[in-house]
């Protein structure tokens, strides 16, 4: 394999890759990123047991040179060496030579490195999808998905489907959901698509999922996703990235969303998102991190929380309106806070059956957002 | 007491004045921060075993309001608490009322707080420097004079002297030396004093010129510097900040600095810096740490590092002069970097005396700065 290759474009490609490279594996070939020189371009390849990603870089973008392949050829470099030499390297284009002992030369300026390689056929074959079930959606959708639903995904080994967002797809309707059975958080939208594909119980790792917010853009490219029996694809740019699924029936959510309400409170996110975590500094010192919450006569809500020797805490929110019977009811204080930050709209609309029942808190100007927190039991 | 303060004074104050607050102590008066209203403003103080910083808000500066006493008196919080707490109360006024059994009331907008505070007289007392030793230095060049020696402090209790930097100042010549016996740093510049003021022996611990670092403001302010017998007090602004000395005598590391030299080669900083630090991505792998440097025959400087089983790097710079004798050397890459990285100016003159003896590094534009590194054996 001999390559020239433009700098920026190569370190790029190294980081997107990079993210799939475990650090703690016991397959040396896995600490590598594969390197394939051919006609379309120089591709890059790591993978550990979940997650692969490939990125290839064309020998032309845009009018832009990107890679000259002088030899096709391939070989496996150590990413943490790899990725550092290249981002030090000076001068705008890399030559790569690899010779018969997979010893591989990069040189660039004055900088010349010698660096052992390994055999690119013992890397992993990435698996093949057949690309029967195909959406699309804007990069920047996809990420706001994620960024909405997956703070509520368990971290718990204990039940297993739980620690995935579940993607459901039904009438041109994408839905992510997340629960780790204390909280649950759910998002909505609607995605181009042919009108009769549907897939259900496509659950995919939380952690694969914050490492493919990494790499998408923040604009509205139109990324594929392909979805197969056990992995889930997507496409953006010259990047695919691939996630295994997680094995397991999701539990049913739609059944726990309580559909009456006792008490209706209207608030201002922001504020009420400063309330609580002001209240959660001293509730957070007494290690309960429980917040309680109760309407006043006057019409507003009181927010309160204490610390056994160091102190307590009231807030007063202004709602813009509430409806309803009275209510004293406590709840775990980081979950809500995870759930308001998620939340872009400037009012939220949170729906209480009670200081026993799970409460549901919903943006006031659309339907796509919707968090269920359970309460905790004190008053 | 009772006081009215601005909130963004108070946090200013507070984010100083805990630098000085040790996370672990075992004297719990010392994890919190005094704060005392009088006719002057609101002062804030907080010590560890080796820094005290004290902080004044004056009741109007530069024709803004800052405090407003409406009672005397004093308390201590718990700074963690308190300085959150600071933070993140919404509104720009921020109301604090003490009662007798000290629970501080902490209000602005519609939050309040209820503290649980100590007394006051608890609070270890400052030291009282005798003015006699006083000398001014502009607040940017005792930060780069920290910054440019302060990496060279020796990390190891073993000769706990090595662990500060030495000042000294003669005939308004002000120096700081440090060295962790592998390497030495040393930094120059003329300030402004009485004629005859002058002083030995002053060893400030490396941790407290760090901290210093962060409080001192990046322009030209004048700050004053009293030097006592084991104190030092830097003031700036409305900030004081106390740090004891070190005991023990400092080596006299004057003798160490070769006066002769065999090979003396100039070149860029930068590039020079670079080049290492590429060639320390391998001696990093090899556990080494150690890079050579060869003088070639066609003029240019070789920097070659391996690493066993990963590869090697070989770098080429172009010196723009070198005269002397042929030299091939190694020493510690980091040594060299952290050396390189403190120098401002474009570029370096490095005085060689053989392969087995330490070699200085200067800037070519100015005599203030002078670093010292020993080799490591290995040609």
């Amino acid at each position: 394999m001999q390559v020239s290759v433009q700098r920026e474009k190569l370190s790029s490609a190294v980081s997107h890759v990079s993210k799939a490279v475990s650090s703690r594996t016991t397959i040396p070939i896995l600490t590598g990123i594969k390197i394939k020189a051919d006609e379309e371009g120089l591709t890059l390849t790591a993978s550990d047991s979940d997650v692969s990603i490939e990125v290839l870089i064309p020998l032309e973008e845009a009018d832009e040179w990107g890679v000259t392949v002088h030899q096709p050829g391939s070989v496996v470099l150590t990413a943490r060496i790899f990725s550092e030499i290249v981002r030090k390297l000076p001068g705008n284009e890399i030559h790569m030579q690899v010779d018969d002992r997979l010893v591989t030369h990069i040189r660039s300026g004055q900088a010349e490195f010698t660096i052992n390689g390994m055999n690119a056929d013992e890397f992993p074959q990435l698996p093949q999808l057949e690309e029967e079930k195909v959406f699309s959606v804007p990069s920047d959708l996809l990420k706001a998905m994620i960024r909405q639903t997956g703070f509520a995904v368990s971290t718990s080994e204990m039940r297993p489907i739980l620690t995935g967002i579940m993607w459901t797809l039904e009438k041109g309707e994408l839905k992510f959901v997340a629960t780790d059975s204390h909280r649950l958080a759910s998002r909505t939208a609607m995605v181009e698509c042919m009108e009769e594909l549907s897939f259900h119980n496509v659950v995919v790792p939380g952690k694969s999922c914050s490492e493919l917010v990494k790499i998408l853009d923040d604009d509205q490219t139109l990324v594929d996703i392909v979805v197969a029996a056990n992995q889930i694809l997507v496409k953006s740019n010259h990047i695919l990235f691939y996630s295994r699924l997680l094995e397991g029936t999701y539990p049913d959510t739609t059944r726990i969303i309580p559909q009456s309400n006792k008490t209706e409170i209207v608030v201002n996110t922001k504020d009420f998102l400063q309330s609580i975590e002001r209240a959660s500094l001293l509730s957070r010192e007494g290690k309960t991190n429980v917040v309680r919450l109760a309407t006043l006569p006057d019409g507003n809500v009181e927010i309160t929380s204490n610390a056994p020797e160091i102190g307590r805490v009231t807030e007063t929110v202004k709602p813009s309106s509430m409806v309803g019977e009275d209510l004293k009811i406590s709840f775990n204080a980081k979950y809500m806070m995870d759930a308001l930050r998620s939340i872009d709209s400037a009012e939220i609309r949170t729906s209480f059956s009670g200081p026993m029942s799970p409460f549901v808190m919903r943006p006031t100007d659309h339907d796509w957002m919707l968090h269920l927190i359970l309460p905790v039991r004190t008053y």
